[in-house]
């Protein structure tokens, strides 16, 4: 059976799998079925499985969620029958899967990354929205996989699949990393802590729908990651009766609502891109209160570190300037990062090469701009550090909205395209080591 | 037994009661424990009793919560023993209670108002905190009575106690209204639609600890009710990535933020005293996501009705406007009022007579100003306007805090202040029109 | 000749002084034309005359205006025919006169004021508007007599007039104060420090306009005083090109643009009524580019003086962070204030008795509120600290627009009732005391 | 004489010249004095000389001044020696000259452009700005040459004695343009309007001072250059007394600073960079009046005409709400434009060329992006649609404060490496055309 009979072969699984996924989102660090659910599928297969704990470094994860958030998880899991020995490595949102299969040969170690991720997002209930009108819409209120990272892990059970059916013709070892917590930027750090990436020789991960190409387009490598910061802001003020003492009150939500407004008038700088956004407010109790209390999340972004960082020093000033308006304490919380990858240019030969043959691939392209921030730079630099090679394909999908969109979805043809990339890629390493 | 006597006679049952409503705090509308508990006070009285459904009419409330939110408070009432059936009296969040004593003998109608309802504050748990300190702090997270309606109820259970006993030398008839959802001005107009002011001679009300005096005074009456209305806003703009594609949002949480400050911004009045506060700020979903939506809590106020008029007139336009500014569209729902009260002149020689013998009470001064809103004015109006007095009393309490600070509380002494007062006018109105 | 036949006869003279007054305005301590053509009228009659440098102390004035806007009027003054040696005693915009009549009679020593300086505001060239229609519209560019200061000043004119004809009938000393600079509060506490208000028994002053009632109605005292302060604010940030490199930029205008929103979102104050305005914003040089500086002209406000000081001490905080906001420098000057001022009870009686026979006085009224502040309260203050008693009365007038509009205007009828109020007044003083 | 020997030759030439077009800067359609100067170096030269309104189209400028200031530039002009005949000529604000030299001889026509305004920028008094420590800067008050146009102006000059000294050696036709108001857009579209680009082949041009490159470097062409819109925003409201009134008022200064805040939160976009500048803001007359009326200058820019006009509505849509916030109406006009250009990729190759032996020219390089606007790219289009090539080159010069800043400043020696590119360069397309 060749790699695209394969694939073929497992094209229903994929579908399957993917919707599965999607009807069951869960956020960063709560993959708590995920999780579970990729284990049953990996369980069968010739791996070494870690699971939570044994996959990350706890400390080194930003962004953890509260405990009861987690509890709330927990409580999920169990009602979706993940067993509490099963739950217990997991806890405290120690949430993600390793499965590591030695073909105990000499070869090249090979690592992949597929994020599992979910979004805090209501998905839409349109018609024309097909996970909507075909039944596996978002069962979890107000969350979502509008990201993709449902076709990713599924992509990730794929090549599972390819590698421990092609086991005996494989050289060298292979570490699938299925990581939570990509979005925000927090769960990468925590994997490549663990050591997972030290020897590593080819890194590949990969994304899918960016690029306004068809789905069966495939690009060799991905530019313009954007380096980012992650905040919580907390601004505390003082509260009163709004119509008695108005005098007497400190206004937490008219800081936040100040610090909202400048953070975008920012400069623009003549080095290139920067992005800011507040992305979620919220302040006060009642009508008629003074809001003591704001919270907001929010993010800078910039096309290289030092434009990043350009953006968080402004950032940070405005925050503090905001609060001192309204005589309002405030106290800014890291919680997450992502750095500013590139890819090795050794892929943009390598995986035309590779995929000469590949039935699932119409083209392959140099490089398509992400424009956003991804934490597998974590895992990229590690690898590049180590003299190790990194790249980071995109696998475009003919998306009918834009990535975190209540009506994101993406083309599921993709997926044999990205499954059969990976292993016709995989197999061209291993020819060109070993000859 | 004297009136005194009685009023020190019920002395510990006063600081009982109004420390069991502490410690059960209850929001507008959702005041099912508190109302089944006056209840259970009220039915072992010579009272007929009417219960939610039958007394308001329900589509006169304003800012009914949400379905989840009742359902929740259902299922809390159920927890702390309400029966059943008196829950599906209240469904729907049909709350508050009315208790009528008709005496048989001629003689005029004098109603009474208490409201019952708390606020959407987390109670202090400092130790010069009284309720903290002394094991009666708020059980409901985030909830708290810091306005004294805990007190409010309590002195209407005096004030029944004291129809009862006294039934027997008092004429004509008596109406005990347990106003719900005060705060917000959202409850009294419904009472009144159901017609209980209707044919009323005399209305007695009155609040806890504002002014500087200490407890034991006593206001006959009190002026500068600020004329209210209270408006929900939501935005609706449009997601995308804040890294990808920033500009293809329509950013909600930026047009709530300011519409936030330049509502603040309105130009204060030749005429007199005007309110603006946005009290709660809800908007978007995750830091990477342009929000596409925020919601927002506000209201103004107005020393006189054309005050308030012109205050919302000039925030409707602001919140257009600020929707406009980032192409988001705004709807703004209609959620209480309050209308500019005035007391009868009569109460100030009524009180100070009614009150001469009256051991709780060190003073009685003219007037106090509220410098605040209160639906109770919808009741005095209705009074008024069929040719019946009203006054609403003060009770000074020395208060640590300000109302609707975390740490408000009110001296348990002014509980009989306030009950007394309600008993000798009471008795002297009783004199009065029978002499 | 009855004080109602001389103020008749004088009444084509007041009306041909207030035009000429109106046709000519000049902004405070820039009065050079203005106290010139007072004197001239002075002049003639029996007064001993002080001007410019003798009347105030240079250093206690507030808001001089920069050296090339005196320079422009004093060459506006020499076009104008004022001779230089009197220029050269207002040198530096020490501009007012003094008259005083010592009758050498015992009897009391009465102070008038009448404020003399205009506004930076173009005058309605609307035919509706009757300087407009009626050719005595401003000569000046962007200056305009449009708080009927013209009219105060040739009340004071008729005043002196009254005095010098009825010399030989009074007693005791009338000290008249052609003061220069009220508007923004910055020229009456120069004169007071000047020592003219120390020994005075009666002092008397109103203005033109205020209130709804028609000319002929006198107020005999006025309250709501606003206390306040006046301040001019620069920022200083750095200048870039808006389009190569915005980043290098700290801008001042968006600093400045800032503080004058959040300055007006300062809270409404329990305690009464508050104000604050940015009248006037200039920021930055071109087009392209950021903007290195700002200049603004504000002022706060308040009921009492501790109003006006929560009021100061907000905005210094808020100008503070505003700066900080865009990483700008901030400097605050203290430009002008006024005071709280109150009038003596005793004018309640004293008015409406001294003008019962004023034939153009067609009521007297008790109070009318100001709603604005008056440098006056300096005078007040002063006199009132030594024992003397103090009026600030009003002549309301049928005005058609606001004070400070385009197009204000009075009831030059008021002329007389002013002037016709002022003799009567000193008359009565006069019988009253030497009886 | 060698090209490199003649351009030495006339070094004190050059530099006498940029510091007498140095101390007398002149604004956009201003530019009088230094026009005439231009004229009567041109005029002792071989070339046809066209002059103000010979040179352009008056109704295809963009911002011409206010009459006011146009006559206080023609005063200027008089008192600085220029005739009153010369005056006429550019009566208006019609300033610029062409000069054309026709050799008789066949070959090609080459036009070349030098932009002569100066900015609205008050120069720096430093010692360490050499203008001011060596005697040539600024003596015009708030103008100066802060963008290198003064050094334009002269390697204008220089050229066009290149052309008369080697008159006979040429062919074909040559077009010097100096043209007015460069900076903010206004003057190109007006000179094309005239069909001085028609029929040209060859289009020279350039920027002194862009890039980090020491003086020496010339850059073949330049990119990013920003299309650009050039907006002034007129805020009409109504004016009150700020402390008796302020509900009457409708504060065009609030507008305005919202208006100022919000555009600088237009988000970025995805495609490419985009600017925006409000660089200037007047509002309001007198401190205690509510400003009727405000006014701003700005612009928007993008890295694409698209971006431009994205960045345009969004500022439009603003302004407009802006204005609704306080019921403020607005009126926008447009004051200037710039179009995204591009050079010809031919010069990469023929400049380096042209220069080889250019001994100052230390190094060519290919491009230099400028990140800025520039209406000489209506020239370039003009003569790109009619077949011809255009490039704009860059001459760098080590300067110590960016462009725009009052201490910007120039290496004099790139004057000789400007004049002498210029030269070899047009001796070159002149071999190459006529081989």
């Amino acid at each position: 059976m060749t790699i695209n009979q394969f694939v073929e072969s497992i094209s229903s699984y994929l579908i399957e799998k993917r919707r599965s996924f999607h009807k069951m989102p869960e956020l960063g660090f709560t993959e708590y079925v995920t999780t579970y659910r990729i284990f049953q599928q990996l369980d069968e297969l010739d791996f070494n499985i870690f699971v939570g704990e044994e996959t990350l470094v706890a400390d080194e994860r930003y962004g953890v969620p509260t405990q009861s958030e987690l509890d709330e998880a927990e409580v999920r899991a169990c009602h979706n029958g993940v067993p509490q020995a099963f739950i217990e490595k997991m806890q405290g949102g120690q949430t993600g899967i390793v499965a590591v299969l030695d073909t105990g040969r000499p070869g090249p170690h090979t690592a992949m990354r597929f994020d599992i991720d979910a979004l805090p997002i209501k998905e839409s209930q349109d018609d024309e929205h097909l996970p909507a009108s075909n039944g596996f819409r978002s069962t979890i209120e107000d969350c979502m996989h509008a990201c993709g990272h449902d076709g990713h892990t599924t992509i990730g059970l794929g090549v599972a699949k390819f590698l421990h059916e092609h086991h005996d013709e494989l050289t060298g070892r292979y570490t699938l990393l299925f990581q939570p917590a990509e979005e925000g930027g927090r769960g990468a750090k925590a994997m490549v802590a663990k050591g997972w990436l030290d020897d590593v020789d080819y890194f590949l991960s990969g994304h899918l729908g960016i690029g306004d190409q068809e789905a069966g387009v495939v690009s060799a490598t991905s530019s313009r990651f954007l380096a980012s910061s992650k905040l919580n802001v907390h601004f505390k003020g003082k509260s009163a009766h709004a119509g008695v003492e108005p005098n007497e009150g400190k206004n937490a939500l008219l800081a936040a609502a100040s610090a909202s407004l400048h953070l975008n008038s920012i400069p623009r700088h003549k080095d290139g891109a920067t992005r800011v956004n507040v992305g979620r407010l919220e302040a006060g109790s009642g009508r008629n209160v003074i809001a003591d209390y704001a919270y907001m999340e929010m993010e800078t972004r910039g096309e290289t570190t030092e434009l990043n960082q350009y953006m968080l020093e402004q950032a940070k000033r405005m925050i503090d300037s905001s609060g001192q308006l309204y005589d309002v304490e405030t106290e800014v919380e890291f919680m997450g990062e992502a750095l500013n990858g590139r890819c090795d240019a050794e892929f943009l030969e390598l995986i035309p090469k590779a995929n000469e043959d590949n039935r699932f691939v119409t083209g392959v392209i140099d490089t398509i701009e992400v424009g956003a921030s991804e934490d597998v730079t974590f895992m990229m630099e590690r690898v590049q550090d180590q003299g190790g090679k990194a790249t980071f394909m995109i696998f475009p999908s003919s998306i009918p909205n834009g990535h975190h969109h209540p009506a994101f979805d993406f083309d599921e043809y993709s997926l044999k395209t990205a499954v059969s990339t990976f292993a016709h890629t995989i197999q061209y390493i291993n020819e060109q080591e070993t000859i």
